[in-house]
């Protein structure tokens, strides 16, 4: 890993989601995707490029909101891939896709912030070289709904913080692990807020939205990867007297799942695109859908691979069942599929909503 | 509908399909794609614009392939709507999705070729304005495969001609009839061959690529129909104590409906654009892909919009019911989707199949 | 169809959906299930054996709850053919499948019912022998929620019933007519109440029931015809070089359909079995279940012949096209899916939220 | 696991599956069926009452065509439990699935049989209990097709058995391992081949009937504990404003679940009934049917109570993770889905073909 980390780094191929010019790359969404779509074919592609979650939503939180003493220290050191970060959000306790149940508090006392909670699928934490939590909490549950929660900067080995476990997700862990981590009396000093009390639902918003964009990229490349995979598959088996390639089924399953794939491309290209020009904000429908289709497509594709291969797709001889299990865990993190069809859902119905508010006002 | 059709052509709205300049609006593909939807979104709105099937395909085919005299006798006209024309091609007794199965005959004798078959679906040909019959039929059933068929003009009032009677589709008939055609010992001279005797199939093939377009254009159209409808209704509609607007599945059915919409428009646009960049033959699996894809999610959006109108979604209050019977016809019209997903598998495989055959050649 | 009648009744086939002895043939649900799907194979089957809707749930109805004399002057002639009825339920500017959603007034007025309001899908309505209309509307709009309705004997030529239209299911028009019915100051004798004031819901949940059972029923035998057609189709048409039941995919569509036949059968047999056993009310949950299952496997299995038979798939040259409507309309009418999904959904919850009110009480 | 099974034993809850009344308890197919779907909530439910694949099928296959000396020294000791045993049969390198295709050679020399060949997911052959593999192999590659094949009783210390690889299930390694497993020169007296040379294949089909059966079983109760599972958890977890358990998505899963479930129960029992009273042959299409049903039917209700679950749905704090992988894979396990869909098709339209070559042999 750390040698193709640095061939790649050697050929300008780093930091390439990084769409502030000042930090990275410089690309936008829209040059970016065709790139994560190919670094996805690879499960470990992305972490070789710099690129990969949840190190990047953490890099752009930092250059967009740190501080210069935050990004001084923690910014570069990941830009260099020196360190490694995690993100602390989801809770076991509560339905966290809902940011008003977050549990976690983060109360004043002093100069510090004191932290008390537990969270878990916080990705990356077992990573030797983690030495970074960023942690959503609530410092204010009086204050507006979406007011109550900050983000702070935890070091990673500050006292208190105990990773419990590491989880897996359908039976494999992964490289760098899935902390199941408490924070007992956890101690920071204040200037470790990231924005400010009360920004953390804000920051959340603005962190997820690339993120779900970059899942979308990636699985975009993994269905091409199982589709090529099946292809390969099925012209070189033969059962019942011929290629698997020749029977009518199998072509349907490959017939699908090249329209599949070409029609979330565009979808993901068209997203990217939009939040390029209109920003992360208002592209946040897309953002939503894309989220959704992408992964769906994926796993779609990706269970018709794992059935051509039979037995060999549910081992470990090829890369399709874990790209099986990868791509139904991603219909769940960073919210699951029906959070985002809400999204989706309200944005549509908006301006039929507003109508009929207008005759009732009316009336 | 003689009034709309003369206020179009005088905004200019006129024959916008054409992709021929000299004949029409000269728009690409891809230019003509959104207009198509728009009009689509209207059941009669393609009719309205001189830009409905079958006289789109068959003034292509005039244009493309016709004699100076052909052109002069039926293009014309046809570019003006003074008269329309039908397409013969289906027949009741076989499988005609395969052309090789096609069984009308078309027997040369003297000056004149002499026609004998039953064709159905031939659509249009009750239309009063019809004039032109374009009938594919075999002239040399021991010619190459590709090489048996060819495309003759029949005028309509030539005698041997038959109408046997108006075809429903669910039960609907169509404005324009969808007829059930007897050709009897039907003679026409033998300068009404189109192309030249064995070039049936090709110049079906390149008749269908712009028809399949057009029929996705349109589905794209009937979808985001739908969709308004049904948004329209869920935000008007009460029912166990709320607007079914607020109803969990019900906003599942409205965001997965954008999601598929937006998804497939930009497949429809892309497929255009390559018919535009390289040729209808060269984008033949993008084609197909679209027909099956397009149709697919217009059948689905309506099928939702349909349930949510309740009793009203199968009655003729709205268009909904009626576009139900279309896109689920459309979807076996032009071929049904097994051919196309076939010819998706086939083009996909190909590289494949190469590998394997180069190293059994090698071995 | 008179003779066929004739002739069923001669044999003994008669009345054998009535489940109580005086008045029909005494099967039990289970009994008649198999009869009802033999019977359901044919469209105008169960008009022949005098077991159709709504005549057989309005037979029910007077036999459970009809006094001696509405017995006498309904139940008789409808048992022996020699009328025909329809039940006035839906109501086109309300969600109605929300029963209290209903508009329809009755308002007494000394010894007489006044009836204003609007209904539509009144199903049979058109027929000349039709002489009875069940109607549902509200007595009470002050009374609680269920108690609120009533259902009246209205004969058909009361003076104020006026049939609109007839009304359409996805272009099909019935050979009885679904009527869209305005009732204008119509006056009926207060004894031509069914049950009592405020009995309207009660005995609408009873008689819908059976009625979806019915369906349910009808519907395999749907299912069965068309997978018989699709068969014998595939097997007879040649395409691509064999026959289409030689196909991979459509010998996967046939496979499916009778997986999918053998299960909801079984369920449509355990459910009447319910019936009979433990009640119609204790059934409640499997009855909504059995209306949903059969009707979408009857769709599928219909939609998969259509596609099988091409052109004529949607002609009227088969019997699909229609079964593809109306397998598609009884998704909607006696209730859409929706609301009998709810309906399973709250029993299956009700253990697990006595639980959580049991641990909150005990708290 | 030892203290549990002496008490299922002592129970008499042991050898249920065993239909031989000799040698166990002598239960139709019918009166296990719901003891096995009980036992399958439980993963380790069927090893407590000894009712495990693959010793089900092993001690059957002893039972129906094992010599009085192979019976004692095997069959007696695996329905003791004291041992356990293995079932080589699927190939890693041809589509094995169709029996024509094993390359496994067994060839005889003098006194002995030789074995050449490699074997994977050969299931318990990792456990420390387990000394009995009954191999697939072919023994005349000339023979008719179906009489290529035979079995061979192993025991698993022979030399030249070497396990190279204990392989997972999309991530998961069992308790009792998935052995990869090389046969080099493996000699046995000839005395250990079952049932008799060239009866591989029959035996196969036999072997394999309950089998899939009892797949079929345990499916159902791996659906009734995903459903249940579902169920307490929507009702304990609250987000954007109620439990989950009132969000209208969430009906519509467990609503489809009971439906689903209740009727792949049933055609459980009716293929169950089959076996018991027409046989395993006869009943094949109906056990094809119901191991790719019932399968389909758990994957879809543990895919539903996954994202129920969340985060916790992909973690293995809940049985749901690994009942995913698990019914993921037995939809390839004992043939894929594909094979079965081909014999349910197959018999449906057998007698069409018979129909069509008779027509033909008149003709």
């Amino acid at each position: 890993m750390a040698e193709l980390k640095a061939k790649a780094r050697a050929e300008g191929l780093w930091n390439l989601f990084m769409a502030h010019g000042d930090w990275g790359a410089g690309l936008s969404n829209l040059e970016y995707a065709p790139l994560a779509e190919l670094a996805g074919q690879s499960i470990i592609g992305p972490e070789v490029f710099n690129c990969s979650a949840p190190d990047t939503g953490n890099m752009e939180l930092l250059a967009l909101y740190g501080t210069p003493e935050q990004r001084e220290r923690w910014l570069r050191p990941l830009l260099d891939a020196r360190i490694r970060s995690c993100f602390a959000m989801t809770e076991p306790e509560v339905a966290s896709s809902d940011a008003r149940n977050i549990r976690t508090r983060i109360t004043r006392d002093g100069d510090t912030y004191v932290v008390n909670g537990r969270k878990w699928y916080t990705s990356g934490i077992l990573d030797p070289d983690c030495q970074l939590i960023i942690l959503m909490g609530k410092t204010d549950p009086e204050a507006p709904t979406y007011r109550q929660q900050s983000m702070l900067l935890v070091p990673r080995n500050t006292p208190g913080v105990t990773v419990l476990r590491d989880l897996p997700m359908f039976g494999y862990t992964d490289r760098l692990g899935h902390g199941d981590v408490l924070f007992e009396d956890v101690r920071v000093p204040v200037e470790n807020i990231l924005g400010g009390e009360g920004e953390g639902f804000a920051l959340a918003q603005g962190r997820l939205g690339p993120g779900r964009m970059h899942y979308a990229m990636r699985a975009v490349g993994f269905a091409e990867r199982a589709l090529r995979l099946m292809c390969e598959r099925v012209t070189e088996r033969t059962a019942f007297g011929g290629p698997l390639a020749d029977r009518g089924v199998v072509r349907e399953w490959i017939a699908r799942s090249r329209i599949e794939i070409e029609q979330v491309r565009l979808l993901v290209l068209k997203s990217a695109w939009l939040m390029d020009t209109v920003g992360n904000a208002a592209a946040r429908m897309e953002v939503a859908a894309i989220k959704v289709a992408a992964l769906e497509v994926a796993h779609k594709v990706v269970d018709r691979a794992v059935q051509a291969h039979g037995a060999a797709g549910v081992s470990d001889d090829t890369v399709l069942a874990r790209l099986y299990a990868i791509t139904r865990a991603l219909r769940i993190a960073d919210g699951p599929d029906e959070v985002h069809l809400r999204t989706v859902a309200r944005q549509e119905l908006a301006p039929y909503k507003k109508k009929t508010d207008t005759k009732a006002g009316a009336a």
